[in-house]
C-alpha cells in the first residue's frame, strides 16, 4: 500500500508540475506574440511590397524568393523549397459586365472564375435563366438552356453559425455549375458571390470543368448585382446580359512550397508541421487568404524558437503553393514525406483567415484521445481559444492522410463570422487584418505545437 | 420505492423535455436574428442620419425621440421617457497641438478629454515632463511640475487577452491624471490615447476634476504622436508642446432614457432589463460606442415578440442616456426602480462593442448558481456564446444593486480585440460594425432573457 500510495502521489505530483509548466510555457508564448510578434509587419511586407500571388506568376515568385530569406533570417535550422508544377491561369483585361433591357445598359460588377475560359473576344450576350440548384437544371433541361447564360442565384444561408458551412452548402454552384450548365448547351454561367455580405465586390475562386465536357465561360457576379438581375428578371424574362473576360489558361509553370525546419532534438525524423497557403487569388493582397495563415504560422515556429524551445520532434513550417487553383504544393508535400520515408505526427493547418481564434478541429484521433483534450482546453481556456472538437483539417495537409498514415490532421479555427466578407474579393487587403486577433492565432497555434510535441496525443 | 422511481423518472422526463424546448427555443431567436434582424439597419440609421450625441446634444434629442418612436413602431407594451438632468460639455472649434522645438513645429492629433476646460483662449504652450505612473508625480513633486504640461505616457499592455483589463490599468491616467498633476501645479496635461493600436486617432474619454482642485485642460494625443514625443523628449528635455482647445461646460440640461416594455404574464412588477447607452462621444457616430449596445438590446426584444414569445416577468430595454460623461441615466433608472418598488430580477449591459459574442459575466450569484449555469452553457456552445463566469456588469447597471438588492448584473461579452482599436475615436463609425457579428450578440442577449425568464437562477 504504501508504496502504491508513493508511486500515486508521485504521478499526481509529476502530472501537476507538468501541466504548471505548460501554463507556464503558454503564457510565455502568448506573451511572445503580443509583444515582439512580428507576423502583422511580415503580412505588411507580403501584401504591400509583394500583392496579390497567384500561381504561377511573377509575384508568386517573388513570394517565394522573400519567405525563404525571411525564413533564413530567423536563424531556422533548415530552410528549404520544394519544387512542385502549377497551373497558370492569367485573368486578362478587367472583365466588364451589363444587364441589357433594349437601350438600357446597367453595369454589374463581376469577375472570371479561377480557370475559366474567356468569352468570345467582343463578349458574350445572352438571354438568362435563374436557377438555384444544379438539380433545377436537369428539370429544366437542354430545352429551357441551350443558348443562354445561366445564372446561380442561391444566396448564402446566413443561419449557420459556422460560415464556412454556408460557403460549403451554396458552393457547388461556383465550383460545378459551369460544367453542369454546360451540358445542357449553356452559352455561359454566371454565379452569385459566395458570401452573405450584400456589397459590390464579385468573389472569384476556381471553378472545375469537366474534362469531357465543354468549357464555357463563367463569372462571378457581386451579391448587389444578383440581387439586381434577379429583380430585373421577374419583370422581363427576356432581357439579355453581356459579359466579356479574357482570361487564359498558359502552360503549367515551376513553382515551389517554401519549407523551414526546427530539428528534433529527440526524433528529428518525426514531424509537425504548420503551415498555410502562399498563393492568392489576383484581385487583391491574399491578406487572410492566406497571407495571415503563413505568417501567423511563421510566427508561432519564430517565437518558438525565439523562446530558446528544443523541440523533440522536427517542426516544420510550410508555406504551400497553388491552393487556390490546384492544391499542387500540397499534393507535393505529402508525396515528398512518403518517398523520404518521413513519420508526420500532426498537421496543422491556417486557411481561414487571421481573426480571433476559438479553437482547433482534429482528424485522426480515437474518441479517448479526444477526451485527453480536456486537459489542453483547460490550458487554452485563459486565451479563449479552446474549442478542441473532432473534425478538422484543410486543403494542403489533406493529402498527408493517406501518404503518411497515422498523421492527426488540424484545422485551426478563427472566428469565422467575417471570412466571407472578403473572401476571394478586391476588399481581402492588410488594412481588414487586426494586429491582435493574428497574433493570438498565431500564439494559439505554437501553443498547440508544442503540447503535442511535449504530450503527444496520449 | 417504486412511487420515487416515478417521481425521479418524471423529474428527468421534465427536465429533458424543458432542456429540448430551450434548444429549439434558442435555434428559433437565433434564426430570427440573422434572417430577419434589423439591428444592422437600425445601427445604420442611428450613425447616418443622426450621428454623434453627446449628453445635452441637440442629436442627443433627436436620437431620442427617434428611439421611442422605433420601439413603438415594434407594438412594445409600453415605451416611456425618464426624464433625467444631463451634463452638457461642448468640444468646440477642432483642437490643434504642435511640438515646438526652436522654430520648428511638428503638428500632432489630439482631442480634449471630456469635460476638460479649454487652453487659454491662444493656446496654452509649456515644457514637457513625461510621467508613467500617478504615483511617479509624487516622486517629482511640484518642484518638477510646476508650470510644466505633464504628459502621461504609458502604453497599454499588450499582454492582457481582454483588452479591457488593459483599458482598466492605463485609465488611471486619462481618469485621475488631470486631477493629480494639478495638485502639482501642471499648466496642462496630455495622456497617450488608451489603445494598443499604434495610430494618429486621438481617443477621448472623460477625465474627473477633483471638485476642490485646480482645473487644468487636458487632451488625449494619439498614440503616434505620443511616440514622437517621447522620442524627442529623450534628445531635447526642453522641447515645448503647444495646445489649444476652447471645449466648454454649458449648464446641465434635460435629456431622457428611453424604455420599451413587454408586459410580463405572470409577474409584470419583475423586471429583465437589458440596455445599452445612448449617448456617445462627438468625434464619430458612436457605432461601437454604444450603437450596437442599444440597437443590439432592442433587437434582442424584438426578435422575442416577433417569435410571439410572451414572457413571464416584464422585459424591458433601456436606452441609457449619459453613460460617457456622468453617469445620470443609468443613476436615474436605479432610482426609480427604487422609489416605483419594482423587483429587478437580472439587467444585462451591453456596452463592449458589437463584436461576435463569447459569453456572459454574472455578479450577484451564489457559487450554486453559478454552477447551475453549466446547463446553459451547453444551450449555448452551438453558437459559441458559451462563456458564463463570475463578475460582469457595467456602468448603467451598476446602480441597481444598491437601488434594488437581489439584482443579478450581467455584462455582455464580445471578442475584445477590435474595441480599443475604436472607441472614443473618429473612427467609431458604422463601416468598422459586421452584420453577422452584431445580430449574433443580439440573439445571444435574447436567448439568455429568455432562459432568465423562464428559469430564473435556481
Amino acid at each position: 500500500m504504501k508504496l502504491k500510495t508513493t508511486i500515486l502521489l508521485s504521478l499526481f505530483f509529476t502530472v501537476t508540475i507538468a501541466k504548471a509548466q505548460d501554463s507556464l510555457m503558454l503564457r510565455k508564448i502568448y506573451d511572445e506574440t503580443l509583444v515582439n510578434g512580428q507576423c502583422y509587419s511580415n503580412l505588411h511586407y507580403l501584401c504591400k511590397n509583394i500583392g496579390a500571388r497567384l500561381s504561377g506568376s511573377a509575384n508568386a515568385q517573388k513570394a517565394v524568393d522573400w519567405s525563404k530569406r525571411l525564413m533564413e533570417s530567423y536563424g531556422f535550422d533548415h530552410v528549404f523549397l520544394q519544387e512542385v508544377m502549377v497551373p497558370h491561369w492569367v485573368r486578362g483585361a478587367k472583365e466588364e459586365a451589363y444587364i441589357i433591357e433594349g437601350n438600357n445598359k446597367i453595369k454589374v460588377q463581376i469577375a472570371a472564375l479561377g480557370m475559366s475560359v474567356a468569352t468570345p473576344k467582343n463578349g458574350l450576350t445572352a438571354e438568362v435563366i435563374e436557377v438555384h440548384s444544379l438539380k433545377q437544371l436537369d428539370t429544366l433541361g437542354e430545352a429551357a438552356i441551350k443558348g443562354k447564360i445561366v445564372f446561380f442565384n442561391r444566396p448564402f444561408d446566413p443561419r449557420f453559425i459556422e460560415t464556412i458551412r454556408a460557403y460549403g452548402t451554396a458552393g457547388d454552384q461556383r465550383n460545378m455549375g459551369p460544367a453542369a450548365a454546360a451540358k445542357y448547351g449553356a452559352a455561359g454561367v454566371i454565379v452569385r458571390s459566395l458570401t452573405e455580405s450584400l456589397d459590390d465586390f464579385p468573389h472569384t475562386g476556381a471553378t472545375r470543368y469537366d474534362p469531357n465536357g465543354t468549357n464555357v465561360p463563367a463569372a462571378a457576379i457581386s451579391t448587389k448585382g444578383a440581387n439586381r438581375l434577379s429583380e430585373l428578371l421577374k419583370q422581363n424574362k427576356s432581357l439579355k446580359f453581356y459579359f466579356k473576360q479574357n482570361c487564359q489558361h498558359l502552360p503549367d509553370a515551376p513553382s515551389y512550397n517554401v519549407v523551414g525546419e526546427l530539428k528534433g532534438t529527440e526524433n528529428p525524423n518525426k514531424f509537425i508541421t504548420v503551415g498555410g497557403h502562399l498563393d492568392s487569388w489576383d484581385l487583391a493582397e491574399g491578406a487572410h487568404d492566406d497571407g495571415t495563415g503563413v505568417m501567423g504560422s511563421l510566427e508561432a515556429v519564430r517565437a518558438l524558437k525565439a523562446l530558446g524551445y528544443h523541440p523533440k520532434n522536427t517542426i516544420r513550417v510550410v508555406f504551400f503553393m497553388n491552393e487556390e487553383n490546384g492544391d499542387k504544393g500540397g499534393l507535393k508535400y505529402a508525396e515528398l514525406a512518403a518517398q523520404n520515408k518521413e513519420e508526420h505526427i500532426a498537421a496543422i493547418e491556417s486557411d481561414l483567415g487571421g481573426f480571433t481564434p476559438r479553437g482547433f478541429g482534429f482528424t485522426g484521433l480515437t474518441s479517448d484521445q479526444l477526451k485527453n483534450l480536456t486537459g489542453w482546453k483547460k490550458l487554452f481556456e485563459p486565451y479563449g481559444s479552446d474549442r478542441l472538437i473532432a473534425g478538422g483539417g484543410g486543403s494542403d495537409i489533406g493529402p498527408l492522410k493517406e501518404k503518411t498514415p497515422g498523421v492527426v490532421l488540424i484545422g485551426f479555427s478563427p472566428d469565422p463570422q467575417r471570412y466571407f466578407d472578403v473572401h476571394h474579393t478586391p476588399n481581402d487587403v492588410f488594412e481588414n487584418v487586426n494586429k491582435r486577433e493574428l497574433e493570438l492565432g498565431s500564439a494559439s497555434m505554437a501553443s498547440l505545437i508544442y503540447l503535442i510535441d511535449q504530450h503527444g496525443f496520449n
